[in-house]
């Protein structure tokens, strides 16, 4: 349904935002990472899904106004109401946080349609309730005021920016504490793998530090310690 | 004694920070949200009263000293002694967030003259002990540095712009986790009227997009769901 | 150890940024505390040591690569490594609040060498697990991108910026809820002396803001109230 | 060609944006100015022409190589290629000043193909040779580095925002030294009418200012002096 | 007529910005120069005057319509019509670039007032013709936007922030290439008279530099140069 | 003297800033452009050279006094007494527009000493004089505070950052109208051939586009273009 393997998308529910900008600088990806996106609530586990994308240029006096939203095709209705469930929603709202790109009863229909998210550059209002829903919402932070002082969606799912990255539709999101990545598409099966043996590596190397080793020969791990590792890994019958 | 009726106050204390944008957005007022002003601490209830307001300019460091706090007419400490209980200090601090506009003794005394609470775009000093304060203080974040560092007070109660709004004395300020709006004192009762009504089929809407409705025809309703809506609100004895 | 008495230091473990910023600004010095640095976690006590520095530039693409940490020089890693206990790390990021500045295996690598804390004006990955480290930390956010995307780290103990303050290696640097304060080292056993003694004469006053004394007379305080105290510390023995 | 009559044309290339903001003002559009966006070089006369629109998202790495541009769909290099003349070119770079837009051989390409100018909200390179083309430039500066820095370019003729305005494909875009205005294509026959008008007016007004008259009366005009100017007119024939 | 006496103000027409700077810091002042305020036009000689001030708060748009002008007792109004001949209208925009605080009209009608120049950290519209006119306008920028889209003209004469720093009704205002510093009124015969001296012993220096000295011992010059210096003073008989 | 040979020199002053960053940008390098800096005159040729740098952390009230500058060995001042002639100053002033990084004394004793220019992303005061020097200057534009207010000098020949680009001691830098770009030593004798070799055929391929041709084939060139350029240059002798 998502376009990605099951496998994937629990690899990129166990691991972190922080292992993945590592995976993908291995790839030559340097700034895959949203600027200035947070999570609204405390979520206990990443959010995970492809990205269904919702475009907004700034708006216009004369033409957005609150008639327009009685029209379904209006792109952010329209958007709420045919994303796929499993998916989540990415919105283009130019870095501008002080307006919303969406409320409660936008939020709450998302939710009741099985959407994984949302994740915005743009501000939300009624953020406490939505913080309280059971549907990570990631966003520039509280802003009261209704999308049509600032915005008019144009498009769906054609290519954004969002934080200062380019989503294309379908590219793979996580979020987590730290903040959203957006994966490609077509490296997401390979980095969610690949993060994964970084992770496990990493909390064996954690277990390592907090028993008093030092960093030198440690992380990054040289050759007597990944042997280590490697004996660990077979110990626990995994090689 | 704060120039509102008591029913307008009350319905303020229940609405939103977001249905007012709606509705001043409706009167042609596109921009009353405060940008970068945020709730110190969690209040279960919104901050609801008059504008009182004190006005900085840039310090100079000649003119602003310690001992300028000795004189009683020192703007900032007239201010906290004589706004009228149940109104709001409204403070203009250019949107300087790396300074104080107060702290703990201040507030207190605030909150002992009885005064609803304190809205300002710079930052505040003794946050955590402030952010417990039965006194709800919005503000561009914490900020140990004294004012004196950015700042000199000017005079109270003359029209100022806070987070990029203006704000005149007695304009009705009200304040949720969203942040901080401003309704001016002559669309104050109008305004309030109004918000309730939406946010009361607001709520019935919600209710039904939880029961799993559609937005098409739900939000905004289309003219079957007014009349199902006069309908339930008839038989709570409403209409 | 640190170079500061046990004294200073237990003084600065009780005295609020706040109260610093008031006691350096009659000292002559208006700049002391760092912007847009805050508290990652929620921290009982405050941040106190004296300061190792660690300095970055913004990155080359060619030089900045995963292979540098196996160098044990490499000076990131060898600040967590050599950090004396009970100092503090303090990072220059030039502000660069989108790229990490450390995570969670270096940060448990100085919490096990009894580091006493970090401050970055840049982010931090692997944020809430270190949020619940018990080694306090200050940064401009959470930001999952390894430093590499941003930073190329040059040196050790030089002068550096941080958060727009000068920092040189051993000044005193106090953290709390408002955020970092940074004493220069000369001045600091002064400071937690008057900064301590200001903070009993405050806390007293707020006893009687909170027992309904108005402002003029009481904070400043004058002759009369002046005489109170002194009556007060007599009562307590410390005259 | 470009939809407008030759006498709305030649209008707005005699009225200045100031004016052309007070005529939208009129109508209550407040925000058709763009920000930060400047004109290149000294133009003796105003850019005129209907927008011809141009898309950019952030670049991704993988994606957005040298070998992009040997494609003739190639969206930048196309839009140059098929822009109509008489036409300007209107750019959405997210407001990115630290990157080119575009460079000399594409400007020229243009201004041979009869284009009419070019609007960007990002930089321009080959900034010293363009600013003497006979083809006015407008952007946020000069900027060296590659388009593919910084931007992909998705779509032509599709809304964007630019400088902060919403710019659909046929606006009319009028430049002069003051910068950038975009006026809804709908609006521009009767605002270039008024424009024209008023500028005759404070043309006049101008005059008599010059000539020693006080403001009462004479900006804005009362009762007599706009029969001053009605007479005036009528003497020139022009009633 | 100024305040100021005739050799001061003239001694201020000298100096330049940069050696008041210095003269202001010797006597604790460190931030007296605007920022972001530039010349509009290029002005032979420094721009000398007394502050005549205009305050501004953000604009509301059921307030800020065109029909206020009308009224005389607009304060921008006001300001042009009376500000006294020989004084500088320092306008306070909160630092808005993208919209006017004054155009062509009402800079003509202070130049015909004879009004010494005028100072906004605003935008200026009508740019071209304004930089051609025999009165020194600095500003933020052109912006083409009048000013009700931003700004709602308050108050005369009453303490202002402009490119953010503190200006008192008649403090004197100095601007050259580099901008504009504010000197306190009461410091300003000193500072002129320092000033000059400062820059003739610099002038003499340069001569030095030019015709080969080393900068030890010159620059700052030591005790053998500044025996040099009062030779050569004394040489031309001003000692 | 200057570490590159005269034919990479006398080619960095033939070639754009802009060519520089494709050349860089083919190397993987994509951000080698300073943001912000901008030649304060107007130049008829480049500047080139080596960096020298000089590295400013922010100010501290007690430390950074007129006084400091009669020592010899105070970092600014002996870097503009010991770079060697041919070299650039490179300035990291972390950015601050809003104080000088030198004044005309300074650079006039540089330009008497041989140096080929100065680079700083801070201000520069005396902005007027300093530009019309036979010696290129490039900064964040002119500011009159001296650097005391806002800098304190640390060091000479260390790695910096200038602009938001790291700069090593010994880079090529490179600057024209379009702004700065700084040169990876190592790489800079390739670049350079590369940098001559691209604006030769682009030059070619400007004059076709001036002839008409269009952009599909010629820009970027195919197969044909590029036997017609191989052809032109054997013609000319340089196959």
């Amino acid at each position: 349904m998502t376009g990605f393997s099951d496998i994937c998308l629990s690899r990129m529910r166990r691991v972190s935002t922080a292992t993945l900008t590592t995976q993908m600088f291995k790839l030559g990806l340097r700034s895959r990472f949203m600027r200035g996106v947070r999570p609204l609530g405390s979520y206990g586990a990443n959010l995970v899904g492809p990205a269904f994308t919702l475009r907004n240029i700034p708006a216009r006096e004369d033409l957005d106004v609150m008639e327009g939203f009685a029209n379904p095709e209006h792109p952010q209705r329209k958007a709420v109401e045919t994303i796929p469930a499993g998916h989540i929603l990415v919105v283009d709202c130019r870095g501008e946080a002080a307006a919303a790109s969406g409320g409660e009863i936008l939020m709450t229909r998302m939710l009741k349609r099985g959407v994984a998210g949302m994740v915005s550059d743009g501000g939300i209002r009624d953020s406490a309730a939505i913080a309280q829903l059971a549907m990570p919402v990631y966003c520039a932070g509280p802003a009261a005021p209704l999308n049509l002082v600032a915005h008019h969606a144009t498009s769906l799912q054609v290519p954004i920016g969002c934080g200062g990255v380019a989503v294309y539709p379908g590219d793979l999101i996580v979020g987590d504490a730290d903040g959203v990545v957006v994966v490609p598409a077509h490296m997401a099966e390979d980095i969610a793998l690949n993060a994964e043996e970084q992770e496990q590596l990493e909390a064996w190397l954690l277990g390592r530090i907090q028993a008093g080793a030092r960093l030198p020969g440690t992380y990054p791990p040289d050759a007597e310690t990944r042997a280590a590792y490697k004996a660990f890994r077979e110990s626990q019958g995994e090689a």
